[in-house]
C-alpha cells in the first residue's frame, strides 16, 4: 500500500461505497431489465423545452457567466420558488427568497445541512428503511445513525420518543411524501405528533421532499414546514431533480433564519457559487406555465407505470410469494417475500439467471432487521406497460427458483 | 438569539466572511472604477461560442440529463484535459484519465481536497501573501495555517523547511503561476527544491494553476506534477474559469491514485454527481481548435491590459507613492506604498472619496505584517486603456490625499 494513504483523514475512513450504485452497475453490465432506477424516465422529460430555456439563458447572458453572484443562488428563481411553494400551501406566508438557498441538488442540500449542523458523535435519526446516500452525508461527517420503523402513517411517534428519551436527538430526516423506498406517505396527524416531539425533545426536523409534486389520486398532506410556522426547527429540502431532470442538478433548502449565515459562508467556502446559468435556465423553464401542465402529464404517466407494475405483479405473481403495498405516488413499489432470508442474494441472483434488475431493501437501512429481511424495491418510473409484463413474468421465475 | 443557534456544529464557528466580497460589494454600491476583480473581463468571454458549445450538448442530450453517470465526471474531457496537459508537458506520461476528477471550478476541488485530507488542528503552510479562500477551505476543515514570504523566485524554501523542522506540515499549497495576489511566479530551480522538502518532510503538495495559460513573454516553468514522476505527493488543481468563464463553473483535480477512491466517494457523498450538461458544453467547447486561437487572444489581450496599467502608474503615481512589480501574466499586479500603515483603510478611503476600487493586500494574509503591510492588488483583466489612466488619475488623488 502506498504510504501516502496515512495521509487521508478520518473523515475518509467513515466513506463507503453506494451500495444503489453497485446493483446499477450490475444492471448495465448484463443488459438487465431494470426495475433499480430512483430517476425520471428519459421520455417523460421535456427535452426540447429544457433545450429551449437553456438556450435562452445564454442568449444574453449579461454577468451569469461571470464569478460573483449572490452565493446563494439567483435571486428570481429563489422568489419564484417562494411563490410557487405559497401557492401550494407548502411555505408559512412570513418566508421570503432569504430563506431558500439554491443547492447542486438535494444531495448537496444535505451535504450542506450535515456539514453545518453535525458534530462527531452526534445523533441522527432516520426512518427504517431510508434513502442511503442521505446516510452517506450524515456519516460522512461523524454522525451516529439510528432508525425507527414506519407504518401505513409514516414513522412511529413512540420509537422516536424513545430514542429521545435515552439519547439527545441532533435531528430526524424523514422524506414524507411517497418515500425512497416504501413508498410511505406521512399522514397529517403523524406529522402534527413528530413535530410536537421534535419541539418537545429539541431537535431539528429534516424534511426530504423531491417526490411530493408526483402524486396520484390526491395530493399529500402540507409540509411540516408550513405548519412548523414560527417554530424554526425544520429544514426543507426541495428538488427539481423528479420534475425537470436530474442531470441538471438543482434543487434548493429552505433554511430557517439561524442557519442561514452558516450555509452561506459554506457555499463560498466550498464553491464561492453554483453555476448562474443552470439556475437561469431552471427559471426560464419553470417560469413558462406549461411547467405545470407538465406536472399534470408527469403525474398521469406514472400513475399508468404504477398501475401497470401492479397488474403484471399480481398477474404473475402469487402474493404469499411477494405482497407490496400500492404506491399513491413517486417511483418506488416496496413489497416483501416472506420466504426470502437474503434478499440481496436473491437481486444478485435475478439479474445474473433471469436478468432482471430489482434493489434489495436491506440497501436502505444502515441496521437490517426485520424492517428490511426479504424486501424489495421496485421502480416503475423507468417502466412501459410491456417492460412490466415482461420484468414481472423474469422476476417470477427467479422467485420460483430462488425459492426452491 | 435564537437557542436553535447552539445547534451550529463546532465547524461552523469556524468559517468566516470574505474580504474580497466586502470590498468587491462596495465597489459596486459606490459605482466605482473597479482594480478589484478577480476574473476575466465579460468582453473577452466568447459568449457567442460558450452559447454554441451548450446548445449541441441540449441538442441531443442521451443520458446527460440522467443522475448516472461517472461521480468523477464526463470521461472524454477528462481524456481531453490529459492529453491538453501532457501536450503541454503538464502530465507525467503514464497519467491517464482515471488521475482527472472534474470539480464545480477550483473552490469546489480545494474543498475536496481539504475534506479529504486534513484532520482538525493538522497544518497547512501557505505562501504569503495567497488566495484568503483557500484559507476558508482550509480553516472550514480545522487546519492551522502558517505561511512562508515569496521573493522574487517563488517561496522561500528554508522558511518551509524551518516550519518542517518544528512541526509537521501535512500541505503546502502554492499558486506557482502568476500567483493570486502577487503575480509572482516561482522559478524552475525553486520548484525543484520546493519538491525536494516535499519528498524529505513528507508533505502534500497542492499546486492550485489557474492562470498558468495566460503568460505574456514566454510559458511559466512546467508544472510541480510533471516532474514529480512517480513520487505521487502533488495533487493539481486547474480550472476552465480564467480561459472560458467563471460563471459555468468547471475545473479539474489530477489527483494521485493513493486519493482517488476517497475523491469519488467524497463526490458522491456531497453531490452524488455534477452537472454533465455543463461538462458536456465545455467539452464542445475546448475540443474546437479555436480554441487555442482563444487562449493566445487572451494572451495578448491581457498583456495589452497590463501594459497601459503599467503605463498609467507609471504616468502618474511616483514610485515613492507606490513600487510595485511588472506580472508577466495573469490579471494581477502587486505593489506597495511605503508611507501606508493600513491598506484596509486607504482601500476604503479611495472607494468612498474617489471611486475607485482596489484590494488591500492585507486581505491576502492570515498573518498580516511585512508580507503585505502597505500593500494592495490592483486586477487588470477588466480594465482598458482608457480606464487604467482615468483609475490611475483617481488613484493619485487617493494617496495623495490619504498620505496627507
Amino acid at each position: 500500500m502506498n504510504p501516502l494513504v496515512a495521509m487521508l483523514n478520518s473523515r475518509s475512513g467513515r466513506l463507503y461505497d453506494s451500495g444503489i450504485k453497485e446493483m446499477i452497475e450490475m444492471v448495465y453490465q448484463t443488459g438487465a431489465l431494470s426495475f433499480t432506477a430512483g430517476e425520471p424516465s428519459m421520455d417523460l422529460i421535456e427535452t426540447g423545452r429544457i433545450k429551449q430555456a437553456f438556450w435562452e439563458s445564454f442568449e444574453n447572458p449579461g454577468d451569469l457567466l461571470s464569478y460573483y453572484h449572490d452565493p446563494c443562488g439567483l435571486v428570481p428563481l429563489r422568489e419564484w420558488i417562494v411563490d410557487w411553494m405559497k401557492t401550494d400551501g407548502l411555505l408559512p406566508t412570513e418566508t421570503d427568497s432569504n430563506s431558500v438557498h439554491l443547492t447542486a441538488g438535494s444531495q448537496e442540500g444535505l451535504n450542506l445541512i450535515a456539514e453545518s449542523l453535525i458534530d462527531e458523535g452526534d445523533l441522527v435519526v432516520t426512518e427504517n428503511p431510508s434513502y442511503p446516500e442521505a446516510f452517506l452525508a450524515f456519516v460522512k461527517e461523524g454522525a451516529r445513525l439510528q432508525s425507527v420503523y414506519l407504518d401505513s402513517q409514516g414513522p412511529l411517534p413512540e420509537e422516536i420518543e424513545n430514542i429521545a428519551k435515552r439519547d439527545k436527538i441532533k435531528i430526524f430526516y424523514t422524506i414524507p411524501c411517497f418515500q425512497n423506498p416504501s413508498g410511505s406517505v406521512t399522514s397529517q396527524s403523524r406529522r402534527e405528533e413528530i413535530l410536537a416531539l421534535a419541539k418537545r425533545y429539541n431537535f431539528i426536523l429534516l424534511e426530504d421532499d423531491p417526490y411530493r409534486h408526483l402524486w396520484f389520486n390526491s395530493p399529500p398532506p402540507p409540509s411540516y414546514l408550513s405548519f412548523a410556522e414560527n417554530d424554526d426547527r425544520v429544514i426543507y429540502l426541495g428538488s427539481f431533480s423528479k420534475i425537470i431532470a436530474p442531470g441538471i442538478r438543482c434543487g434548493w433548502i429552505v433554511a430557517p433564519g439561524w442557519i442561514n449565515r452558516t450555509l452561506l459562508r459554506s457555499r463560498v467556502a466550498s464553491h464561492l457559487n453554483l453555476p448562474a446559468p443552470i439556475q437561469q435556465g431552471v427559471l426560464n423553464y419553470v417560469r413558462n406555465s406549461t411547467f405545470f401542465d407538465h406536472l399534470a402529464h408527469l403525474r398521469e404517466a406514472y400513475e399508468k407505470r404504477r398501475n401497470a407494475l401492479v397488474t403484471s405483479l399480481q398477474r404473475h405473481i402469487p402474493s404469499d410469494f411477494f405482497s407490496f403495498n400500492v404506491p399513491e405516488g413517486g417511483f418506488f413499489l416496496w413489497g416483501r417475500a416472506p420466504f426470502m432470508h437474503d434478499s440481496g442474494g436473491f437481486a444478485r441472483y435475478a439479474v445474473n439467471t433471469e436478468r432482471v434488475g430489482v434493489l434489495s431493501g436491506e440497501i436502505f437501512s444502515f441496521d437490517p432487521g426485520s424492517a428490511t429481511k426479504g424486501t424489495l424495491r421496485l421502480s416503475f418510473a423507468k417502466i412501459t406497460e410491456k417492460e412490466a409484463e415482461e420484468g414481472c413474468t423474469r422476476l417470477a421465475r427467479a422467485f420460483s427458483k430462488f425459492a426452491s
